[in-house]
């Protein structure tokens, strides 16, 4: 889930990722970093090939040495029209020639034989098993594993793109809030909410999740066929990417006046969502924010219908590091953006989830949604 | 590149596909087999997740042993309602638990230490890295390389799906013939292509290349802002899936009235193309209809400027072996799907290709797109 659009950014700010991404991987002890197609490499160079193939497209990182794109010759005209480009030296491949030993003949250079590299968390195993073989001394480490903040703090341009994705999901949901829910499918719906998405800037569209009723107990369930009634509650999950950069925020709707109870959870979970929100603050662990959440959800007594962590980082990816979850002990950074999101799953009854995404500010957090928390009805 | 869809195949059909890959697995000397989500899993399952995550869903296929699906509890309910999910048996994990112990135990009892598993091209280097950890003596091995052919002989019903998603693309083609070229970008004619695919039955468009005048010359041009003229060449190469199965082919069209040497060239190309086919038969190494394309190319003197392999498999993709390239010496095998695409690209001036589906019968070739191949003069 990439953009091919990095529109603000130049090839002097790739140049000083780039810069900063083998330095960072030097400090870690890592030789180099290897970096295939996808967020990462969108990130780094602007450069988002039209497809991942079987064909090694990889950006190789040497600290000390300049940046090379190993490409298919094929794809090369494409990539040396990436933003960051003039940062790179393009080594094409043609069809039939083995990629993986020029790309090791650029590794030997890194350093001794026992060096370890970073590798994108999302390259293919063909290609990791095809390096493991041409350079068999060199071990690999992936790289949410070996840098996991590498793209986690956002600087001043990144994160006014985040908080305009934000206010455009913001936008959708005030309009869906006076679109008709009972009587229509949840897939309806969806197509609503992506129509929106899109009305308001997004250029894709990653989830419209609309899960009515029993649906809502199942926090992945997309939109399906089941026709909203009178009576529901309805978790809205949506987001996306605009202008490069991701939404994602969650409300629970109901249609009609809805039940003690139902208002009941409901708060309860605004509850959770205002203290992992309230957490937020530079120097706290990333799992300090889970157990801020789930301690409220766990205090009344619904710890078990909490079945998920309560965050995710968000930024050229609608899904990536830091985690708010039990055991990540990374400390939270100005300028670190995620998902605070807690829910309550009630199997064959209903669900609610509540969402905004949050950066991390030098005294505390910033919502970047900003829409009513409070138990909304629709029609 | 998969589709969720794969409608005519039954829980039973899945089974006897898992049952027939545990068999080819073990008669490779593979010790078992590591799916991960895409088309693999897909022909396998009916499984399709709707995103690729970070969090490890693994199709575990160990000869002897019923095949196991290792998923995220967050999306066990929708694995529990692919069309193979009655062959499997579902063993979910939760955010916070680690999935490769889990994992490692179901392939420790695939044999001693030093077993070999294939796994998914596509599967995460983040997955294989920790797969290898923990479980350090075993070794791997991409199931492209390993088992190359696993997918590649289609059974008649999906001989069938292929061949209706050919008659769709030449449907597209047949109405794109008439639509005005001239004065229009690139991308409003690939927008009219991308309509054209759906309306006649692809839910999911991979490729809508248009490429004019001197950007014919780059074979991975899709389609841009050039407005394209009176007097250009221009390369349309379009698929997708209809019904779970590929399309994808090129034709190359002139706006208006050619000159002696594009008629030449295209003349050139419709020859190496018509060679490529007339090689196929079973028996017959893929390199050899490669090389019978490319003779045509090279005889005429434009050996330097047919820069890739003459075709690639199709079936849930539109994009995998066996690939017809000189080194491939896979004999064919009726059944077996495959484009037949020559091409020649004159840097700066134009480029031509001519791409037909070819399935592969007891006695020969069968075309799955059956417009004309000569040089067609559109507006």
């Amino acid at each position: 889930m990439t953009a091919s659009t990095t529109a603000p950014f130049t090839a002097d700010d790739h140049r000083a990722r780039m810069e900063r991404a083998a330095r960072t991987a030097a400090g870690a002890g890592l030789a180099g970093l290897l970096v295939a197609p996808g967020p990462d490499l969108v990130w780094l160079t602007g450069y988002a090939p039209t497809a991942t193939t079987e064909r090694l497209t990889l950006l190789v990182l040497v600290p000390g040495q300049d940046p090379v794109l190993v490409v298919p010759t094929l794809e090369a005209p494409d990539a040396a029209k990436a933003v960051g480009a003039p940062a790179l030296t393009l080594r094409d491949w043609t069809d039939g020639k083995d990629p993986y030993a020029a790309t090791a003949d650029l590794l030997r250079g890194a350093g001794g034989p026992d060096v370890s590299f970073g590798i994108s968390d999302n390259a293919w195993s063909l290609h990791l098993l095809a390096l493991q073989k041409a350079l068999p001394t060199a071990a690999y480490a992936s790289l949410t594993e070996a840098l996991p903040m590498l793209r986690a703090v956002k600087d001043a341009t990144e994160l006014d793109l985040l908080a305009a994705a934000g206010a455009a999901a913001d936008a959708a949901f005030e309009e869906i809030r006076s679109v008709a829910f009972g009587g229509r499918r949840e897939s309806e719906v969806a197509a609503d909410l992506a129509a929106l998405l899109r009305r308001f800037g997004h250029s894709q569209v990653d989830f419209t999740i609309v899960a009515s009723g029993p649906n809502g107990a199942n926090p992945h369930h997309e939109a399906g066929d089941r026709v909203i009634e009178r009576g529901d509650m309805v978790v809205l999950d949506f987001g996306g990417l605009k202008d490069g950069y991701g939404s994602d925020t969650s409300r629970t709707v109901h249609v009609g006046e809805p039940t003690d109870e139902e208002r009941r959870v409901h708060d309860l979970v605004r509850e959770a969502q205002e203290a992992g929100f309230a957490a937020v603050r530079p120097g706290v662990a990333c799992q300090e924010v889970d157990r801020a959440a789930r301690a409220v959800i766990t205090g009344a007594g619904y710890g078990e219908y909490f079945i998920h962590r309560t965050g995710h980082g968000i930024g050229v990816t609608t899904h990536e590091p830091p985690y708010m979850i039990e055991g990540e002990e990374q400390p939270l950074v100005p300028g670190m953006c995620f998902s605070v999101e807690p829910g309550v799953y009630l199997p064959g009854r209903f669900g609610v989830r509540i969402e905004d995404i949050v950066t991390v500010t030098e005294s505390g957090g910033r919502r970047l949604n900003d829409t009513t928390r409070e138990l909304v009805t629709v029609d």
